[in-house]
């Protein structure tokens, strides 16, 4: 089992819950980081917990760790220097303690996610919702939600709800490699102001109303 | 053709002399640079020229250079911004000018190149050169060396060599995928005194002559 988790730390109800990779006893859990949601975006700079035991090439017992280290090292040859330079000194700075370090990022786009849901919950209300077809998901934390439209959201109509509504979303089809999620886009409120989420909201009810029709 | 040049501007000899690419009448030539050499170690950031014509998946007509963003965009998502920002930095505060900023790189690794290829000279005279089945390379520029030995360079090889002699090298096996170059070594002067050279060589003859016998 791959445990996927960047966004670990941002959880909407503050508090630590176990990583799967703590719960596993069996060693079954790979488990993948990243410093770039809460040290420094665009570090390029993660890491893998996988202490299972395989066998290599040449018939050795080694860990599927030093494996993918070796491919890591044939794909992109070395990590930037400086990037695990200026980590390793935040790691330091916060005495390894990324959670309590991230408080208040996490206090931030925990905000940022409830104004999105209220506003999506405003616009788009119980019977307009049921009679567009639009839905979306409440994550429990990130800093993302998909919603579900009646129309491809392809990149055209990104496009369109740009340069006619000026709000931005990401196609999620591409997220899909066997194919779907042609009529899901992602909603980012990452780097936002609440009050730019309410505006960015309107906008999109404006745009998803258009389409519908 | 592809031009593969991070050691361009690292001329034994001073001045500049055209690339394949600068001569490239016919856009027959893909060229590859590296800020890695020129500015920062471990930088991870390079570049390439690509200005050929080509079409596109679904037949327009576009640039090499284009399509080869998309692939390394799929392949290592984005590059780190730290780098991007100092290399950005590095550039600007030399006017865009790296050959005249790494005057004092190029002197030194110059330096470097003639005491190692003299003292290869010294160490191996041509009698005992010829005797052994000992030769290299005389390369007009770069950090590198290679030397042909009389005996297989592998791993094995250069730790026998760490171990009872104190040198290192790397085998030139592993630069030839198709099979070849077992009986080479890389010798490496960049962040070496002219002194730590000398006694690189003499500790390399010993173990040359030891392995030869």
């Amino acid at each position: 089992m791959i445990e996927d988790n960047p966004y670990g730390f941002f959880a909407r109800e503050p508090g630590a819950r176990p990583t799967l990779k703590a719960l596993d006893g069996r060693r079954q859990v790979i488990h993948l980081g990243s410093f770039a949601k809460t040290c420094f975006p665009g570090a390029r700079l993660g890491y893998v917990v996988a202490d299972q035991r395989v066998l290599a090439p040449d018939g050795r017992s080694t860990l599927l760790a030093d494996e993918l280290a070796k491919l890591k090292s044939m794909t992109t040859v070395n990590t930037p220097a400086l990037s695990q330079a200026v980590i390793g000194g935040m790691l330091l700075r916060s005495d390894c303690r990324l959670r309590e370090a991230n408080a208040p990022a996490r206090a931030h786009y925990a905000a940022n996610l409830d104004v999105l849901l209220r506003e999506l919950e405003r616009h788009f209300p119980p019977a307009e919702r049921d009679r567009l077809g639009v839905s979306w998901n409440e994550p429990a934390g990130g800093f993302f939600a998909v919603l579900h439209v009646p129309f491809t959201a392809d990149e055209q109509a990104m496009e369109r709800c740009a340069r006619e509504h000026g709000v931005l979303w990401t196609p999620m089809a591409p997220f899909y490699p066997a194919g779907g999620g042609e009529r899901r886009l992602r909603l980012s409120i990452s780097a936002l102001s609440g009050r730019q989420i309410e505006t960015g909201v309107a906008r999109l009810a404006e745009f998803v109303r258009a389409e519908a029709h």
